[in-house]
């Protein structure tokens, strides 16, 4: 698995001109990075006289960010996984007609499975940021920074997971799965402006 | 060296009630990771006859983001580090009142040193962001989706990074050196709201 790689093997391998680990990939990382620091908040808020009356609200978090944590690091595996597939569909031969037909069948076929990959990071994001909004408001407030970091990190975290469900869409010429997609990346994104906006001087100021 | 771990052990030290690493180290891999994307990006660009005239810029890019990715994952261990240094400073006695005066000097002194650490992870962070606008722009198209990515990624790893200088604000009383900062975070932040304007359209949509 990747997480089972040095951090360092894995920003180089990020870095070459291979297209995968690529985006995908990363964006899972950087939501599960978001994870484990709603994690760390409510893990510094269990235990203490002063936050007693929020111990099982914060116990319930970990246990829910750790879970999404480690959900998403499964998910950069798949992400290379399906990634490779549709390059593997568009080696296929293009000689003749059928070849042609059956080669874009199995590219679109691929580039749905695909595209689900990052969908599944880009939900689990949205559960992430209603974590780490918890734990700033009713975490160990020394640990705001770092609750404020994992709010970020999920919501750019997203952000990067759909614009690669988008690109995969490119592929796909079935409508009613497009618009399945798309009504999924809208409602995502208006979603999450809406959290944002919501809690936009939580998450800008620093006390 | 934090990036010589494997990334799991990483996520579960970050996810512990230990509260370092914490969200100013992760900021720095967050930033780390969107550096060595702009790199991909670059890399997938160069040696293709479509992006011939482009090549000298990728070339420049792909030094400069991998140069941003080390110094990046040095600052992780740096910030680790200068948090030990402000736990230190807290432990001293606090007995009589020349103790007290003595910590406080200390605990401010560990604070600036420490508040340096995340502005210096915000000021890569422009750069990147500046960067990934690059090869969004004239990059291989296969690979916008990499592009934005890197830019949000780092978009998000500025704003935790400031958060991290802004809670270290709170242990410092020099009214110079709070404006130094402030004024210095201040601008990153307009900054970087101006680029994501300017750049909105481009960001958004992946075609």
């Amino acid at each position: 698995m990747i997480v089972d790689q040095k951090i360092n093997e894995f920003l180089m391998d990020l870095s070459s001109s291979s297209p995968a680990p690529g985006g995908g990939a990363a964006s899972a990382l950087v939501a599960s990075i978001a994870a484990s620091l709603t994690a760390m908040v409510a893990n510094l808020t269990i235990g203490k006289k002063k936050y007693l009356a929020v111990e099982p609200e914060m116990k319930k978090i970990v246990a829910e960010a750790t879970s999404l944590r480690d959900f998403l690091t499964q998910l950069m595996d798949r992400d290379v996984e399906e990634f490779n597939m549709i390059m593997a569909a568009y080696k296929l031969p293009k000689e003749t007609a059928e070849e042609k037909e059956l080669r874009d069948k199995k590219i679109e076929e691929a580039s749905i499975r695909a595209s689900n990959v990052p969908l599944e990071t880009a939900r689990a994001c949205i559960k992430i940021m209603d974590l780490a909004l918890k734990v700033i408001k009713s975490g160990n407030v020394n640990a705001v920074s770092d609750g404020i970091c994992s709010f970020q990190f999920a919501n750019s975290a997203m952000k990067g997971a759909l614009a690669n469900v988008k690109i995969n869409l490119n592929n796909i010429s079935n409508p009613e799965i497009l618009q399945q997609f798309n009504t999924e990346i809208d409602n995502m994104e208006k979603e999450s402006i809406n959290i944002y906006e919501k809690n936009k001087e939580l998450l800008e100021k620093v006390k």
